[in-house]
């Protein structure tokens, strides 16, 4: 069991042992999610916005060694001095890096060496560990938790890959699931706090940066849906002409759907006798009883507008979600088929952790006191403070271990190839 | 006396003839302002995001025209109804509008023509001011503070207009100001209150939507600079690379930064001996002491992070705002030459309203609670609260009245053609 | 009558009197033109290909001014050397210039001080004639045949300009044709010259460089239609889908036709009962028996091939033109409204000039043996020859005198703001 | 030895065990060629101009299935009819088609499945061969000429590709030369032929549609060089600012050049001593001697017009080169290494074929009487016949046998990813 996985005791408290076990296994599932992809496969770069397979298995790598080998661990050797250029995302503190949008032409190094290059780093790492741990045990966990956004990416990124193929390939076959979801009832409101609740990461486990410093946070009175919005809802939405009346959209959201033709959620098609969807199992017929998602915030904003309601601010979910279980709902313990659905009801919320990421109100900004990282590290999660807005709760592509009430996901507005959801919000 | 320009009652709390007076004194203010353009100055459009000077006489014309007088007031004949189409702006529920960009093709009506159309419609107003102060004296505020936004917007689109022609057309000659601004002394901190303190407009007088309603935030300890950051600090960042370190840049700025090849702040040039910079009175030196400003809200943010502050919030500089008088620093009383300076220091903070507007680290969304209009009047501000962020106190090119502590401008990060500049701020 | 409206004798060979006499009135036909226009529909841009009225009037004087002027004539002073970056155009050898789809911006200097700048240099042109007419005669003749094509420019930039209204402004007032044109009858064919053909201008009347060197061309069997395509004609086209057929379209063409949403010439809409088309007398419904025009060289070429047949060589036009009196169809001799119309049938042919711009499908290109001149004076048409096609014949916005057999227009194949049309050929 | 590999008599002229020979071995190249190469190095598309590899493989595989088993040879049955949407390039008859800016997206079908697809469609043409002879053997002749157009295309997209990666693979050793090309020696013209020529493809043998009719054309008094142009010449333009004399380019090419930052040909990069040029081979030094490749219609141009020479028109090449073996030069027999080089010079000119493609002057138009074929195949040529030129010869990475003096290729001014190449001519 992966220390990351438990969103146990940071790895600092654990045995050398046991953050060697959580270190393999952790490293183990990128390989598996990509177990069944060709060469190629893992190679091809759909969109700026997304990443090869091959890219993420090697750049997460990168981090590790560049970050604490490198960095911290006296002798080590280089895999390939040159593949930093190549598998650098964004530090500009590490030196030239390969174009964002040019990652799908690195069809060398090949996937073979690429994973040639995750044995090396692998093997060094576990050989350092007494030293990692007490030298750098928090960088260690930063690798990890990076490495867990970026098997959520790899998921993502290859659905928006294939979705591009008519011949629509899958990389798993679709699993049926239980009845546990949403039987067609209407959403309740579950009233939250009102006045001071704190908000951020306040313990000493595993958070990133952005969710620091623990500060107070005002809540005005206001009530949360019980659970995420569904398919069959957004359909009422869409034959009700959600998608074409202006005056539900937000402005820009409004060019954007206008500019690229915007009419359903990202992965939907008509087909005779209603919408198909595409999945990482093909298409499929969607399922109105599932949560909807790969949704941009200007249309979930759009829907709260049409349902009079509103999307809660950051602090209101966090404040709900606490004291929920995180594990709750997740579904990514291996490279199994995973879908979004409806989880059991605790408190009076369904479905907080492991399902859509649900779009907030809230623009990402630093909290009072933020203060990113001197150097390279500094540079993970500051500079993106723009333009983009929070989501909270995890996906159904979410590893285990990796959510909790304090996480800050972010994306740009328009973005939607993420299992992005939302739950209304109102207030009272 | 202008009631707008008093920030005192509301109209509705006016006499007529004081509600007429004061009508009139700021609609002729908008002549005055083009009194000195030719008709082709005021057709011509420098980018997409500025408008022509006649279309901003035309467009709020056309806002009391349509709100006041074709829905309030009875018999009322329009002008010309095909010229609604011409200079509504973006009211969706106004229907089909002239797109944004073209506004520079409308060579036709012609400058006397839309004077003329003032000259019809406010006329109907005043004729009709006791039925508008009765049945809508609410819409009638709105329209007097929209003619003032539009002020302003018309002398900065003017400005940028000017600066893209060789010859450097100037609206008005350079006035000297006294030596009341700063003179070297580094910036001191001003200890703002922390805990809980009430934000947005609470009473009766006039507020946009977007300012209510007024409600609890909770404030950081923090400080705040007594003034505005100065060219002669600008000079600084700019000579310490401030331009060329990714490090001290949000990521989209950097990228911002780069497509553009951004070197400094609009509107500036390099001569031989040091810095020019253009102004509506023609191409002059920079002035040291001057408040920077034309800045963005990305070059706004890379600076205090090389200073080693951040932006203020929204909430902090309106906190410390309230109790001083918005109407001390004001300068656009009349159509005299106007531009960025300091003014007087009251309770350890100077210059807060009317030299520049001050970038907020704050992202322009809904308070908690808001809720837009219904019909058009609802599109004013709501639908723009996504991307953007908050500015604060006013510029040299504000109206007089037209300020508050409350009062929110907003502009997306990029934007730099108003009077823009910063106040650093620091936590405690 | 001036020298080169009748496409006479060159300048060299005429009186001092005459010259100055012909020179004078051309130069007063551009500001006929404009006489009905404000400044500011001489100072608007309607997109980057089109120019502003006022510049074409300025910089048609700053030829003047420059190659004659400054460059030939002792003790010029220049009205203002700043100018010369406003209006020079595209002489690299004469220094930075004016971006030219900014040309929009200047809305200084006004048009009245353009004509105090037109008035200085025809004052100095004038008293300077005896000279120019000994020292460079050919470049008065160049200047002269310069500012026609400008002539024809100013009116077809305008109606791109007045058709960017929604109020749909005219220039002039319809003018009703008697029934000179085509009365529905079907195209007819003349057999065109097969075997070696001089081509190419080799007398020494003015002619621009790259009509020649004179040389010996090689058709093959071939026939040309006796008129230009009809308004008729071109809705069967549409009516039988020949916009939405790939297998017509040239593959660029289609592109284009896809990616601009084409259906329909320039200034084409549909109305109720039938298409209307924007003229410079405002919106009217189109005459079917007027030669159709606004077509780009993909459309003319889709169009060919519907009909079975081809678009001619400019070789094979030109050879057919031959002895053609190219004043036959002019109308532009003053600022009267002009429109296509048919001429009657001289030798088996119809309207061989002075209606519509006939598409060629040649590809403009130098001549055996063509040298640009030395110095700016060859940028004027040498570097345009790639891209672009050959049109014929002239058009009614075309000034009297200012075409014959051998002139060669040029445009890119997709623009068709000018009044282009098309005859077809075929091969035997 | 193949039918089209000798460019002797066409496909129906041959028995059939030697039209399955030929077209084996034929299909037989293409697999070699991309035998050192990954399923990832295959799938990878580095522009919309270029295609993968493995694309390649395939296209030209439906180009047999398509047009010869399923149209002609009864009960064939398609490897997989869903296929014919992702390898059909561009012909509009025949259906729908995948963009071809995503071709590399396709990461499904394999390289390996494409492989069995060619194995199927491969015995199916060697079974039907007798039908295929007597019935189409012209389409076969064209299908074997598509390919080896598509294997010089899979050779320079790929080095595009590669070109892309930091790392810059290599395909293949870097081969030495023996010294049989340019010692430094000047340029030396070769008198070509006045007055009427001969031209286009007169005989029965394989020619594509756009070289017929064959027809006469006059050629001026003309010379051309002896030999291409040198890297050695090459670098003496820049060294002069070729690439910053505005005077010496096409405004087209002027506008590209500045907009895309062009200073050298495509591949080099400065070296501390001097020019290194990408190739097949990976990076190496420019070899002076070399013909020049990888340069643009503009780029040939602008260095004609500083050398004081014009390019030749596409005539006046192939009139020099009749008579001239047109496998003297060839390389590619197989798939070993190829690179531009001098070949002995014969009747006074040297390496008209197989070394570099050189531009004409001379735009890509239809030949007098030219019709492309009904259907589908009319798509191959005709459309693509407006915004080209013409380029001659061949370079070092056509197969044999592919071209002959009346051969056309064609691409547009800007385009340099192909071998490039030119040779100057001038006016006597």
């Amino acid at each position: 069991m992966g220390i990351a996985a438990t969103a146990g005791p940071a790895t600092r408290d654990l045995s050398i042992e046991d953050a060697c076990t959580g270190f393999a296994s952790l490293r183990a599932l990128s390989l598996e999610l990509v177990a069944q992809l060709s060469d190629a496969d893992t190679t091809a770069q759909s969109m700026p916005d997304a990443s090869p397979a091959k890219w993420h298995l090697a750049h997460t790598t990168w981090f590790f060694e560049t970050f604490i080998l490198r960095d911290r661990v006296p002798d080590y050797h280089r895999f390939d001095a040159r593949w930093a250029e190549l598998f650098n995302s964004y530090y500009q503190a590490e030196g030239a890096f390969h174009p964002r949008d040019r990652r799908g032409m690195l069809t060398r190094p090949s996937l073979d060496e690429v994973i040639a290059y995750r044995r090396h780093v692998d093997e060094a790492v576990i050989a350092a560990m007494p030293l990692i741990l007490e030298r750098c045990a928090d960088l260690l966990d930063l690798g990890l938790n990076h490495e867990q956004q970026h098997q959520e990416l790899l998921l993502t990124d290859l659905k928006h890959l294939f979705f591009q193929n008519p011949l629509g390939p899958a990389l798993w076959q679709r699993t049926p699931f239980g009845r546990t979801h949403h039987a067609g009832s209407e959403v309740a409101w579950h009233t939250g706090r009102t006045g001071p609740v704190d908000i951020g990461a306040s313990d000493a486990r595993f958070a990133f940066d952005c969710e620091r410093p623990a500060h107070r946070h005002y809540l005005p009175p206001h009530a949360l849906a019980d659970r995420p919005i569904t398919n069959a809802e957004w359909c009422s939405f869409i034959a009700d002409n959600g998608y074409g009346n202006a005056s539900l959209w937000l402005s820009d959201g409004w060019a954007w759907r206008t500019r690229e033709a915007i009419s359903a959620p990202l992965y939907w098609r008509r087909a005779p006798d209603g919408w198909e969807v595409f999945t990482l199992a093909g298409w499929h017929p969607i399922d109105p009883s599932e949560p909807v998602t790969h949704i941009s915030l200007y249309e979930a904003d759009a829907f709260a507008a049409w349902a009079g309601a509103r999307l809660p601010s950051e602090q209101e979910w966090e404040s709900a979600a606490r004291g929920h279980n995180p594990l709750l709902g997740v579904q990514l313990d291996d490279a199994r088929a995973v879908r979004p659905l409806f989880v059991p009801r605790t408190d009076g919320l369904s479905s907080l952790f492991g399902n859509v990421w649900e779009w907030t109100g809230s623009a990402y900004r630093p909290y009072p006191g933020y203060r990113p990282a001197p150097g390279a590290i500094g540079e993970y999660n500051g500079k993106f403070m723009s333009g983009q807005f929070v989501l909270k709760g995890g996906s159904c592509a979410t590893p285990r271990g990796h959510v909790r009430a304090s996480y800050r996901n972010f994306f740009h507005p328009h973005q939607r190839w993420q299992f992005t959801g939302l739950r209304l919000a109102k207030d009272l």
